[in-house]
C-alpha cells in the first residue's frame, strides 16, 4: 500500500481541511495584536449560532476536558450535591472530575449503548431535588449515543433549580445545539471534533443563570476561571496567551460552516449516520445502539464472538483506513466509526467497502458489496 | 509599505520556523495512534537536556500559565506558606495564582528592572524557614531581567526544606537550564517562546523531591494533576487529547535545537542580547536593566520624557517591525525587544536600524547608524 495515505475515520481528532491548515500556517503575530482581537470578537460572535446562544462563547487554550473541569470548578463547591448521567466513558469522566472536588455525586447509571430517557431522569431527580447541577453528555463518544438533551434539560428545570451542564464534545458543530431555547446552562466542546481543528482549543457558553451562580461560587480556580475569560472577552482579548494558530484556523472553520449553512452541515451528518448504519446492517454486522439513540457523528459496531475487533482494526489500518476501538469495558467488544467534521457521504462508502474487504480478509463471512449497496440506496 | 511583511520581535509568541509550520500541517492522526506515542516518548526524552534534567518532562496542552498553576496545585495546599519572588508581572502572576488557593504568601518585592540577589533572598528566608515552596521567575519577561536561578535555588536549599519552583517561560531553550544540578524542583515553560512553536503546549519537569511532595498533596486538581501526566507518560501517552499538530512541530523544533547544538543556541542568544544592548546604548537610549541582570531573550528599553513609547511602536509597526510595550506600571514607560527562538544577529541589526529611523520620524534626535554600527562591532 501507499505508505502515507490513510483515511482518519475515528471520532476525533478529525481531519483538518487543507484550507484550514493553510490559514493555521499564517506567520505568527502577537497575542495582543489588534488582528487577534478582531479574530476573537468575530469568532465569539459567530460561534453563537453553532451553540444556539446569544451569550458570548468563551475560548480556552486547552483540550475539552479542561473546559469540562471549568464547568465544574465554576459552578459547584465541596459539599454540594450533583447528578451525573453516566451513559459511557465521558459521563464517567464528569463524575471523576467531580469526585476530585468533593462534590456529593449521584450517578444515574445507564447501560452503555443506551441513551438516558427523560422519564428515567425525572424519576431520579424527583428523589434528589436538592442537587445544584446535573451533568450530562450530549453525544457519548464512547458508544455513539446521542442523549435527548433538550428533553433532559427540560426535566431538570421542571423538578429542580439545578444548572444543566452539557458536555457537547463530538456533538456541537455536527448536530443542532439550541442552548438558549433548551435552557442549557453551560455547553462545552473541543476543537478536534466537528470543529475540524487540531486539539488545543475548547469552548464554553454560559447562561445568565449560570453566570449568577459562578459569580457567587468560591471554589479556587485560576486558569479555568470563567469570570476572567468573560471579562477579557468583553475587551476582545484572552486572560492568557491563546493558541493563536488555532484561532487563525477557527475563523476559517466558521467560514466553512457558514458557507455550507449550519442546517446543511447538520443534515450532512444525519445522512452520513444513516448511510453508516444502513451499510453496517447491510453487511450483516450489529450496531451497538438503537436508531432512536444514534448520534449523527459516531457509530459503534459490535464485534462478533468468533472474530477479533482488534484484528479487524489492524487489517483496516494496513489497508489505509483508521477506525477507533472501544473504551473501558467495551474495549475489544466494539469498534467505532467517526463521521463528523471534514467528512462526506463518499467517505462513508469508502469506509464501508474497506470494512467489507477487511472482514473478508480476517475470515468473517460477508457478502461483498452488500453494505456499500445499502448505503448507496440511502444516498441516491 | 508591503502590507503583509513584518518582523515579529516581541518576547513571545515568537516566529514559527517554516520547517516547523510544515511539520505542523501534517495530516491529522488519532491521539492514541502509535505515531503519537513515538513522538511523545521521543520528545520527552529529548526535552531533558533543554531542561537540564534526567527526569521525564511532562507535556500539557494549555498555555504556560496553566503549567504554572499546575506547579501550585500539585505542591501546596490551603494554609501552607510560600515565598514568591516578585521581580515583575510574572512573579506577580505566581502570587495571584497562589492567592486563589489560600496559600499564605510572602512576597519578596524587588524593584522592577532589577534581579533578586541571593543575599536578599537569604535574608528573607532566614526569617521564614517554615515555607513549603519558593516561587521564582527565571527570565522576567516584563522587564528583561534574568534572575540568578542557580544561586537562588542554592539559598533556598541552604535555609529551608522548601521546593524551588521556577517559571522558565522565556528562558528555557534560550539560556542554559540545569535543573538537576541547580536543584530546581519544578521547571515550567510554554511553547511560544524559545521553543519556536505557537502557544498551546506547556512543559513541566519535576524533581524526585517534588514528586514525593506531590504524591502526598491533597489539593483538588484534575486537568493539571501532574501524577496523571507522569503515569500516562510512562505509557507514552497523555491523559487528555493533546494538541497533536503542536507535537508534530515540537519534534521538529528539537531536531533544530540539536542540529544547531544547545550550546550554540545559548551563545547565539547571548550574542543577540549583547548586540541589542550595545546598539541601544549606541543610539543614545537607556536600558531598563543593568548588564549583570540582563536576559539573553528579551531587552527592555526606557522611553524618554519628551517622546511617546507608544507612538514609536505605532510608527515601527507601520514600517514593518513589531515590538512590545510595557506591562502594568511600566506601560508607556518602556518598550521591549524579543530576541529569542527563530531569531539571528541580522534580525537584531534590522531591529536597530528600524529603531533609528522610527525614532527620527517621531522627532527624537538620534544619529542615524550609530546603534547599528555599535552592534555590528559586537558581531564582527
Amino acid at each position: 500500500m501507499l505508505q502515507d495515505k490513510y483515511r482518519l475515520q475515528i471520532p476525533g481528532p478529525t481531519p483538518v481541511p487543507p484550507r484550514v491548515q493553510h490559514k493555521m500556517a499564517r506567520p505568527m503575530i502577537g497575542h495582543r495584536d489588534p488582528d487577534v482581537s478582531k479574530i476573537l470578537q468575530n469568532c465569539s460572535r459567530r460561534l453563537g449560532p453553532v451553540f444556539g446562544t446569544e451569550e458570548p462563547v468563551l475560548i480556552l487554550t486547552a483540550s475539552g476536558t479542561a473546559a469540562l473541569e471549568g464547568a465544574v470548578v465554576n459552578t459547584v463547591s465541596p459539599g454540594d450535591e450533583a447528578v451525573v448521567i453516566v451513559t459511557g466513558a465521558f459521563g464517567d469522566r464528569f463524575a471523576k472530575i467531580l469526585s476530585r472536588y468533593q462534590i456529593g455525586i449521584h450517578r444515574l447509571e445507564v447501560p452503555w449503548g443506551e441513551s438516558c430517557t427523560p422519564d428515567r431522569l425525572a424519576a431520579y431527580l424527583q428523589k434528589r431535588p436538592q442537587v445544584k447541577a446535573v451533568f450530562m453528555t450530549y453525544c457519548e463518544t464512547s458508544t455513539g449515543v446521542l442523549n435527548p438533551i433538550a428533553d433532559l434539560a427540560s426535566v431538570v428545570k421542571k423538578y429542580t433549580n439545578a444548572l444543566v451542564i452539557v458536555d457537547g464534545v463530538s456533538a456541537v458543530g455536527g448536530t443542532p445545539a439550541r442552548m438558549d431555547q433548551w435552557e442549557i446552562d453551560i455547553l462545552v466542546t473541543g476543537s478536534q471534533k466537528a470543529f475540524m481543528l487540531p486539539a488545543g482549543l475548547s469552548f464554553a457558553a454560559v447562561s445568565q443563570q449560570a453566570w449568577s451562580v459562578i459569580e457567587e461560587n468560591q471554589q479556587s480556580r485560576f486558569y479555568l476561571d470563567f469570570l476572567t475569560y468573560r471579562s477579557k472577552m468583553e475587551q476582545n482579548t484572552t486572560p492568557f496567551t491563546p493558541a493563536v494558530s488555532h484561532l487563525f484556523g477557527l475563523a476559517e472553520v466558521l467560514d466553512m460552516l457558514e458557507e455550507e449553512g449550519l442546517e446543511h452541515v447538520y443534515s450532512r451528518h444525519q445522512q452520513m449516520m444513516e448511510m453508516t448504519r444502513t451499510g453496517i446492517r447491510g453487511m450483516g454486522l450489529t450496531l451497538l445502539t438503537k436508531d432512536e439513540d444514534a448520534s449523527p457523528t459516531v457509530t459503534a459496531v459490535q464485534g462478533g464472538t468468533d472474530w477479533s475487533v482488534e484484528e479487524l482494526r489492524q487489517e483496516l489500518r494496513r489497508m489505509g483506513l483508521r477506525l477507533a476501538g472501544g473504551q473501558q469495558h467495551l474495549k475489544g467488544k466494539i469498534f467505532r466509526i467517526g463521521h463528523m467534521g471534514y467528512c462526506d457521504p463518499l467517505d462513508i462508502l469508502t469506509t464501508l467497502s474497506a470494512l467489507e474487504v477487511g472482514l473478508t480478509r480476517i475470515g468473517v463471512p460477508v457478502q461483498l458489496g452488500t453494505g456499500v449497496k445499502a448505503a448507496e440506496e440511502v444516498w441516491i
